[in-house]
């Protein structure tokens, strides 16, 4: 089901209801980058790799949302899916709102059209939200503003936005190019304050901000109660006021209270879909994703608060809003799945857990929800993904079944046999640590047999294996033209090496404890 | 005239021959942002405004640019206009291109989606560029690439991309999980190799780099020559190997003769639109635009090179690429027009210019390109905004035609009258330095009657009024909830302000020039 900034709150309901009744959650997001500025490289601890992410990548935007609740139907064996595909957009809900400033990545952008990612309706009907903190602080400035107008001697004089400073900065001077216009303006409005009258309200032309300020100040110093001024905007998104008549203290206590009414409503609209995180998160359930840590991250990021400086504090926010987490690929890439599956790619991983010794998970779309299947693939659409990666949630889980005594249909996700693998994201592309670990203590694999080398930046993989070919086979994981990390097979042979290659001219040999050393002294400088 | 990536090619004649033929061209731009962490204030230096705008705007891209040429015909009095429109996006056409990060600002990409700005076009659309110093890169890397595969043993083992780093890279070993892949991929070659086989090609299925790599190094070491391989993107974007015989050393050159061609090519097309400001440079023909600032600063930025640190060097850098610019929102908003002229927004400057004392310009659109009128208005699309740009210049030129005796019809863009306001532009919201003079020295106005305060954020304007009302009238200019430089309008009062106001508790008034030089050492310490 698409879910844009036109149907989201009529939706709420269904979203709620499709979380209660799931066994567990998938998800998936789209950004519109990955990262820039940073390295990630193949001996990345998860503390750096946490950092970097954190320093790299926020700026990109989480703007496509994929969530599916997978039911369990005991009596059939089969799943009943609810799959929600979110368009998110940080569209500024009023002047106080935050103007947020994203980056893109050209890349990313146009990989995402060659896909068919439609960006105009993204930018059009994209949900905005907040973060608790971002929506506090829009509730202060609404209740300030109330506060304020209250005090005031006229409160009548209000626009819906921007009042409260506005009103307090006191009357200014009228330019003498502007006092034909706001001579005009309150002819206007004596006639229609004039008696007998019968005529309501009175809408000005769009004006600038300025000419507005002339006229919200000069009918208050003029015409004292008795009129009520409001701001709006038209199609073409120029602002005019539009003054009304107030007929008594009620009339006019009842206009303020329904546009304060409204306002409260435009800020509940305007928290959007950070709503749909705080049920998953509220939920409990077991939140499924493929390659997670940049969604997990990403998702914090927007709609909780900015990813925390320290790497254990993030680990804390994690546990706290995602209390039970599985990444399919670090799952894929263990124990026993490891053997059978060579690529852990999406959509490979699900047509291998297609063929034996893997079973087709049976599954059915809720009615009302239009069938996401395999037959057509829609990779890279939020939802679609999503839908695929519980698919292999599934599959996974049912061949951990096949190993128990009897031999289980259907294993739940509380089942203990998934414990291993909870609370661990894969960490891409790293050679030694196959995840990082918030439940705990991340895996610390010796590194006695890496060496930082750094070398000319005409040397290829040929001159780095040719000067450790003494040492046996190496894995080089490259680190910029001039430098890479050099980890050896044989890895007793690692005592040889500084003693055999002395540091030469033109390239640098240093144990890998070395040089985090170093560089940890030259950044604490 | 709509310009993207599909008829660019084809456009580019007529681009250069409506350059040539103008009289004078106007250009605008539009962005995916205007400028972020800097504050932007009524008393910045023109250097300062630089400064800010360097760093707050640059990451934002220009995606839009309008270009209209306006031909003088003498015998009909009237101008002759070709308007342009191009959508422009860094599209990273190798991957040894730059993959471009780029800053949006939600306000602006709502705006732009408001007014029916396509960013799917964009996206999918958009015509690439790159600054003269990313070409030479780009040739030097295909140089280079060359010279490594001439030096090798088997010029035909290369792909279309990424050739030079890898060939080097040198043998890696085949895992175990690859092996039968790879054999299977050495049976087809030899069937395809063997006598009386006339198949001439062997496509392979899309597989990972690493496959790709392990058979391009496989086959090498196998089957010497005899085979050219290249890499090629299906419409998946999915990467695959075509296998190819060749059957002699001629035929294997002509082969690779004709991806050097192609290679080429390819990087010509990329270097895209930065061509069409070449053009434009190099005609040394009257740009004008509308509070053009910006425009010229990110057509600098992207299209020629990262813009200067220091001031001096970007006025050089301005005036050798645009050696004429003509801003219309100083040119109207100075004398003779000023008088007559409230607004200076392009849209009402238009309208005014259409009456007394001045006369609608004649213009007419020259063949094959599609008119526009001001009749139903298009805002905002760059190629209308910098045609309503160049009206509003011929308008104004034309005044300055009814001053000389006998009165003159055409002011060209080589006359003197438009002497004064060359190679300015507009200080938008500066209060007291209408603009930055290219050309020459700033202006610099005393500011002895500026002060600056600082003071508790409950304060307002009113607060402000009343501290200084002992002296008359004032101007604030807000710098922040804390902050703001006061201006006196009875500039005589200067010298009694900081007698008279004495630093309280809770606020402090500094001299303007003691403030400015206690952020220099601040900021230099
Ligand atoms: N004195 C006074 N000024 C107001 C009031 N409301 C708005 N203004 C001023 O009028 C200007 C126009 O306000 P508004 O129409 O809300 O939109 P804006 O300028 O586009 O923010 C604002 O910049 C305020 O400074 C009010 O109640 N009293
Ligand atoms: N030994 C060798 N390896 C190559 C050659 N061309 C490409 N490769 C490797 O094969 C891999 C696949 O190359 P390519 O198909 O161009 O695309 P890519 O990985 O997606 O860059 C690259 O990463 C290179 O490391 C070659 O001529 N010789």
């Amino acid at each position: 089901m698409e879910v844009t900034r036109s149907n989201f709150r009529e939706s709420l309901p269904t979203i709620s209801s499709a979380i209660s009744k799931a066994s567990f959650l998938a998800i998936d997001g789209e950004f519109t980058g990955l990262q820039k500025g940073v390295n990630l490289h193949a001996f990345d601890t998860p503390n750096e790799r946490y950092q970097k992410l954190r320093q790299g990548s926020m700026d990109f935007l989480l703007m496509q949302f994929g969530l599916c609740a997978f039911e369990y139907e005991a009596t059939t064996k089969r799943h009943i899916i609810r799959a929600f595909n979110f368009y998110l957009f940080p569209k500024p809900f009023s002047r106080q709102a935050p103007d947020v400033c994203f980056s893109c990545q050209s890349s990313s952008i146009d990989f995402l059209v060659s896909q068919g990612f439609d960006f105009n309706k993204l930018f059009r009907e994209g949900i905005p939200y907040l973060t608790p903190a971002e929506e506090q602080k829009s509730r202060d400035a609404l209740e300030s503003k109330y506060n304020q107008l209250d005090m005031m001697s006229s409160p009548a004089f209000t626009s819906p936005t921007g009042a409260d400073t506005a009103v307090a900065k006191g009357p200014i001077e009228i330019p003498s190019e502007h006092k034909q216009y706001v001579e005009d303006i309150c002819k206007q409005v004596e006639e229609l304050t004039a008696e007998g009258n019968t005529s309501q309200t009175l809408e000005l032309k769009p004006t600038s901000a300025f000419q507005r300020k002339l006229v919200y100040q000069t009918l208050k110093l003029k015409f004292h109660a008795g009129l009520h001024l409001e701001t709006k905007t038209n199609n073409n998104r120029q602002r005019y006021i539009v003054i009304s008549k107030v007929k008594n203290a009620e009339d006019q206590k009842q206009k303020e209270e329904s546009r304060k009414a409204a306002e409260m409503e435009e800020l509940e609209n305007a928290v959007g879909f950070s709503k749909v995180i705080r049920m998953i998160s509220q939920s409990g359930k077991l939140v499924v994703g493929h390659n997670m840590m940049l969604d997990v991250l990403h998702v914090l990021h927007q709609f909780s608060c900015p990813l925390p400086e320290s790497y254990e504090d993030f680990k804390s926010l994690t546990r706290c809003v995602f209390p039970r987490l599985l990444d399919t690929k670090l799952m894929s890439s263990t124990h026993p799945f490891k053997d059978w599956i060579i690529n852990t790619t999406l959509g490979d991983l699900r047509k291998l857990l297609e063929n034996k010794p893997f079973e087709k998970p049976v599954v059915e779309s809720a009615e009302g929800f239009p069938a996401y299947t395999t037959d057509n693939e829609q990779l890279h659409e939020a939802g679609y993904d999503a839908f695929i990666t519980g698919l292999c949630f599934i599959g996974m889980s049912k061949y951990l079944g096949t190993f128990q005594s009897p031999k289980k249909e259907h294993i739940p996700p509380s089942s203990p046999l998934i414990e291993p693998f909870l609370n661990k994201l894969f960490m891409f592309r790293v050679q030694d640590i196959p995840y990082m670990n918030l439940a705990g203590p991340d895996l610390q694999p010796s590194r006695d047999h890496v060496f930082h080398l750094s070398f000319p930046k005409e040397w290829k993989t040929s001159d780095i294996s040719q000067l450790f070919a003494p040492f046996g086979n190496v894995y080089i994981g490259w680190l910029d033209d001039n430098s890479a990390f050099v980890s050896l097979y044989k890895k007793d042979e690692a005592d040889r090496v500084l003693q055999n290659i002395t540091t030469g001219d033109t390239f640098s040999v240093v144990a890998y404890k070395d040089f985090i050393e170093r560089m940890q002294k030259s950044s604490s400088r």
